[in-house]
């Protein structure tokens, strides 16, 4: 792909195919799937948040006129024997033995209506022996805390403890690094669990069918992927679950595992009924998996002149209940943006009695990046250097070998930086408690598993289906690449995201990877479409399919292919399918490989009011490379998403839990996202490096707006109150706190 | 295909995979869809055979309270200056200034309730100025008959007729063969218009979006007919109508084509809700499309050692109020199993104020085959021959030219007649008022377009998706084709019949199409599957693909290629497939050609109550050559179902219209097909001479078994009484009649 390519779709910004349905109401979410005989199911979770199960008396609830079934972990396949993470992905879908966090789920009752059910969740008769818990990621690092896991050694240990996992990267040696630097700083930042803050709570509607084959109907963020870990929780076969993709009401990585699925479908399989579940805003919070809180120590030093020597990190992160936290990632990303000879990430990932944490956009990225993205801060000002200047100095560049692995090819990151410096926002002027904070954003973005099928209607119209979940538009996004190949106007093309049974296998739409991967299945099956209409102009006209070209939707003799043939326009080619051998239709697959690493470079002016420690965000701007723009409204509406969801992070959010493990926020009133009277418009810029392992240069783009803004925001309050903070949220009282320090 | 070729799951009788849903309730049809907001729609049908609409005043009906929308055919694209075939299929979809049969419909309208929707229909006031009508074909050749369309001139006429089409077949010189034969009957046979009798009334949901697009549920004998014509009807582009596949509760023909589905999509487009649309019974008989009523003249010579020298055919088809008989299908197939010098066939189509016929289960064949095998049976008591030896005599064999052009390849006809010759039941003796009747029956059967979608979940099993709807067992008949192919056990392969955006175009069910065409396309995307799992196991040995083969559902080195490699199961090269290049999915499209004709042989033993005339069927054995029966329990399924069809045709079924052209018995009470209690068992012989277009010998069966029980019932109630009949019902008042006479 080059630059001068001639693009006539890509890159422009037609209406979203699904908003119709989307703004008259007519779209189905996760909850909107109605059966004949309906029943409603609901989660009978831990009011404790570590205890010993011992017992559970379902007695009095069945007895319940309306009540069709009770399920335990007892309806289950036995967790004996089976792999430790196997069984910890069994206990945080329904708890057999042991309770590991308040909200975690014991039973599931399924009635007529779903008050019906929530009155006989109370006559279910669980009883309960409570367990010393820890809830403080350091607290669980001591020798005298409770254990989790017995079973839970790990790397050299030989005695059990709630080191879930650890992470280490290195590069050169940090030590000669640290000793031919002029300036050195250490830091350890605290940044708390937060919640991704989708809008639409996790909802299925799950229908058994007694030859043991059963349909759900949910919002995910893959299907396929629903579709096999609840034929992993239940011991089914994947073929015998059909996973139908609602629309999806927000995900942000929350929606990428199973929770209510596998309930639901035995709550089915034994009441003969089909089961709704939908959980309630205060399950979402206690019960589903936020983004870890982190411990992060950086120590980074540099030279007078701007030179990094070397990047040192140590990271702790909290696991929640079970193992699952994006360590790794974190470690991965924190000084990707630098070419740096010394580099060291080392890590523990750490379970305490708090619910299990999920992917959350950028996973790990953001929490790492704010750390390490502040220290920068921290140098460039003791240095008296330009935030931007001193990361120009040390950016990763076509060639760069970053410390967790790859060599880069062609990446934006100086581009990025040369932009933001040239934004006139960046000249803009601040006034006093005001202050300005620059900060990178990395993520490596993924690839994996995609197919796409196409068929040509006979009037011309093009269908695709594939099995990626249009979160943020990828039903537009392919419309544009396959209006592109097939050179055919957007408006022909109709994407429909199939159902597990229906379309070839897509991985999980996660790490920004569907408008690349699906994409190019896409993008292939449209060129297989292509050569099938030049084959059938061949045939038409009498030649061979190389003299055919096709151009600007139509096939047209090669020039110097002397024949008397009028170019054949795709919608006559379509209709005349009978007789050049039968319907036109495509398919590809594909594992995707070479999904181009993304950069950002973010800055923010904020005012500090020094009476109350209020941050107000006063200019924010997001600069970020996409490859290539697909859509570059939903480019630049993830740019903007992600600025967002990053403020809020910076400046307010946080789960609040009491002494017993009780989160005291479990609401939007109370765990506070921001609003758009807390914002001011998000200022975006599209740098445009093409990723040259697809076809049209795509990167994925979804990722990497939420990492910078953490450390973008804390820079700039750091320069506006002249202290240097370093836990998240900067709330007011802790903003207020360091002004009066 | 060999007959040696060792199969393992073709011929075999497993399970229907959608038995659970259907004998559970959980399956949905035409009915079953429902929507938030959904309205319910009713047509106002013509109360006259015959009237010019002078006007339709709807403003009282749409003031009343839950009536969002009426619809007239000022509603839909303008008539004016299209062909007529266009404008006629318009007209019978809704009428504009002239009613041509009682059913008509003239407006719909869509209220809240059903109720209330019926309530607005009498509120409707719709001006006719009636003319004079005419039912019968005989009366409608006079030249004193009402002219139904002004513009039908067919044919060598220079004035408008009620002829709507003629049909002309010939082959040798039949003058010449009568001139030779020692015997010639000619006699004129009379049937009746009569109905497929489906169980499940013609039904529809659609859902109108206000960006153009639409959705329609509904049974059909092929969606994306429906989707074709509806979108035809409205004026829209096919690819802004998806229809979704119900379960079809019954359509042998009659649910090939759109009645309801236009009025929902404009009724919904007007609400701006979804409308659901369910006819009546009544409203199936009214104004659904029968089989055509035929007068059919028929005249046969035969030298007295039983060798035919010509047969000849004058047919009359009923059109009823817009051309669509199948006439030519009943020219085509009437003489087809026999090898005769000399063959002329000539007919004509008539309308007349009837509802206009559709195709009913080989259209046209059972009405010109009753009358042609009624002849054969006379000539043959009156040779005092066996009337199987005097088919055998002049049997149709391969490399016979038939009369209707093909040369025939292999077929089964001599064979069926062999084996009716051999059977128990021919056997039988017959006591008084008993009588045996033997007839062939044939049908050319049809090939078409097709595709199909093969997609392999991780655990190994198949997941097909095909666009035709699963009318006769398909869904069983491609999984076993599959398993076949891949050799996998039928288990393993789940077959969906998928909507018209998801799955690659299939032609409508129909003249026996689908096992063979759609099966094809099934089998070819299997061989995909086998080639790729080939080449992943090849990837995985290092070999190339050509070195390994598929054998037992297993890839394994060929003989002779030295590596040290385990067999590599389904399953194994399933769960791998990131590995080895993505998901692994496959399809296949075709026009497929050489469906390869069907015969049958059946003979029928009745006891006619000299008393009343009542008929009772004492034993009917059918005998058909299916190519190959790929599940022979819904082969045999067949054979039951089309004689039970045809015994009802040739005993009892009839449409009773009124002086007015209103049609007396449009319910099951009164319009009377068999039930069990009416029949003996069917007992059923395949015959397996494959068909070698298509890789495992399919020939369609669901048309033929139809075909020969007319005359085989006739031919057995005329040698029980002794006289010969020509008039279907053979009712009882009709028999006891010639029996008295």
């Amino acid at each position: 792909m080059s630059e001068a390519q001639d693009l006539h779709y890509i890159g422009t910004r037609p209406v979203r195919p699904d908003g119709v349905e989307k703004v008259t109401g007519k779209a189905n979410y996760g909850a909107d799937e109605n059966r004949p005989g309906l029943i409603h199911g609901v989660v009978v979770r831990s009011p404790h948040a570590h205890a010993r199960v011992t017992g559970i008396n379902t007695g009095p609830a069945l007895e319940m006129d309306g009540v069709f079934a009770v399920i335990t972990a007892a309806d289950f396949p036995s967790r004996d024997g089976i792999s430790v993470g196997r069984k910890r992905f069994f206990e945080n879908i329904i708890a057999s033995d042991k309770v590991l966090y308040q909200g975690q789920p014991v039973a599931a009752i399924a009635a007529s209506t779903l008050e019906l059910a929530k009155a006989a969740a109370e006559q279910l008769q669980i009883d309960y022996e409570p367990l010393p818990a820890v809830f403080d990621m350091r607290e669980a690092l001591s020798s005298q805390a409770p254990v989790l896991h017995d079973d839970m050694i790990t790397g050299e240990a030989t005695e059990p403890s709630n080191v879930a996992a650890t992470t280490a990267i290195t590069k050169g040696d940090v030590a000669a690094g640290f000793a031919e630097a002029d300036i050195v700083v250490e830091r350890t930042f605290t940044t708390a669990m937060v919640h991704q803050g989708y809008i639409e709570p996790h909802a299925c509607t799950a229908d058994f069918n007694v030859d043991g084959r059963a349909t759900i109907w949910c919002s995910s963020q893959g299907h396929f992927g629903i579709r096999d870990m609840a034929a992993l929780a239940l011991g089914w076969d994947t073929g015998d679950i059909r996973v139908v993709p609602q629309e999806i009401g927000g995900g942000f990585g929350g929606k990428t595992i199973v929770y209510l699925e596998p309930l639901a479908l035995k709550l089915s399989e034994k009441a003969g009924r089909p089961v709704k579940m939908v959980m309630s805003r205060e399950d979402v919070f206690r019960a589903t998996g936020p983004a870890p809180g982190t411990i992060n120590r950086i120590k980074i030093g540099a030279k007078s002149d701007g030179t990094i020597t070397a990047m040192y990190a140590d990271l702790l992160y909290e696991a929640g209940a079970f193992p699952g936290s994006p360590l790794g990632a974190g470690g991965m990303c924190i000084f990707a943006p630098y070419e740096v000879e010394n580099v060291q990430v080392e890590g523990e990932e750490v379970v305490v009695n708090k619910p299990r944490v999920a992917a959350y956009r950028a996973p790990g990225a953001p929490q790492s990046m704010y750390a390490g993205e502040s220290v920068l801060d921290e140098i460039a000002q003791k240095l008296n250097m330009d935030p931007i200047d001193f990361r120009l100095k040390n950016a990763a560049k076509k060639g760069t070998s970053a410390a967790y692995g790859p060599r880069f090819k062609d990446i934006g990151f100086v581009e990025c930086l040369e932009a933001a410096k040239a934004h006139p926002n960046y000249q803009a002027r601040l006034e006093a408690n005001q202050g300005r904070g620059v900060a990178a954003g990395f993520w490596f973005n993924a690839g994996n598993n995609s197919s796409a099928e196409v068929h040509v209607a006979e009037s011309g119209m093009i269908q695709i289906v594939e099995g990626s979940p249009d979160i943020g538009g990828s039903r537009a996004s392919m419309a544009l690449m396959a209006a592109e190949t097939l050179q055919v106007p957007y408006e022909r093309i109709r994407v429909r995201v199939g159902d597990t049974d229906s379309t070839g296998f897509c991985n999980t739409t996660g790490g920004s990877r569907t408008t690349f991967a699906t994409g190019m299945a896409v993008i292939n099956a449209c060129e297989d479409v292509v050569y099938q209409l030049r084959q059938r102009a061949a045939l038409t006209w009498g030649v061979d399919v190389e003299q055919v070209e096709w151009v600007d939707g139509e096939a047209r003799p090669l020039p110097g292919v002397n024949i008397d043939a009028e170019p054949l326009k795709l919608a006559k080619l379509a209709r005349a399918f009978p007789k050049t051998g039968g319907p036109i239709s495509a398919r590809a697959s594909l594992n995707a490989q070479g999904p181009g690493p993304s950069f950002s470079v973010n800055f923010c002016d904020v005012e500090v009011d020094p009476d109350t420690g209020h941050t107000k965000v006063l200019r924010f701007t997001a600069i970020q490379d996409a490859g290539r723009a697909i859509h570059p409204d939903y480019v630049e509406g993830q740019m903007q998403g992600g600025a967002v969801q990053g403020i809020g992070w910076a400046l307010n959010e946080e789960y609040v839990f009491d002494d017993n493990g009780t989160l005291e926020n479990p609401g939007f009133l109370d765990y506070r996202i921001p609003v758009a009277s807390d914002l001011p418009m998000i200022d975006t810029q599209i740098i445009e490096i093409a990723n040259d392992t697809h076809p049209y240069g795509v990167r994925g783009v979804g990722e990497t707006p939420i990492v910078a803004p953490l450390a973008a925001v804390g820079n700039a309050v750091s320069r506006a109150i002249g202290k240097r903070l370093d836990e998240l949220p900067m709330s007011p009282p802790k903003v207020l706190a360091a002004i009066e320090s």
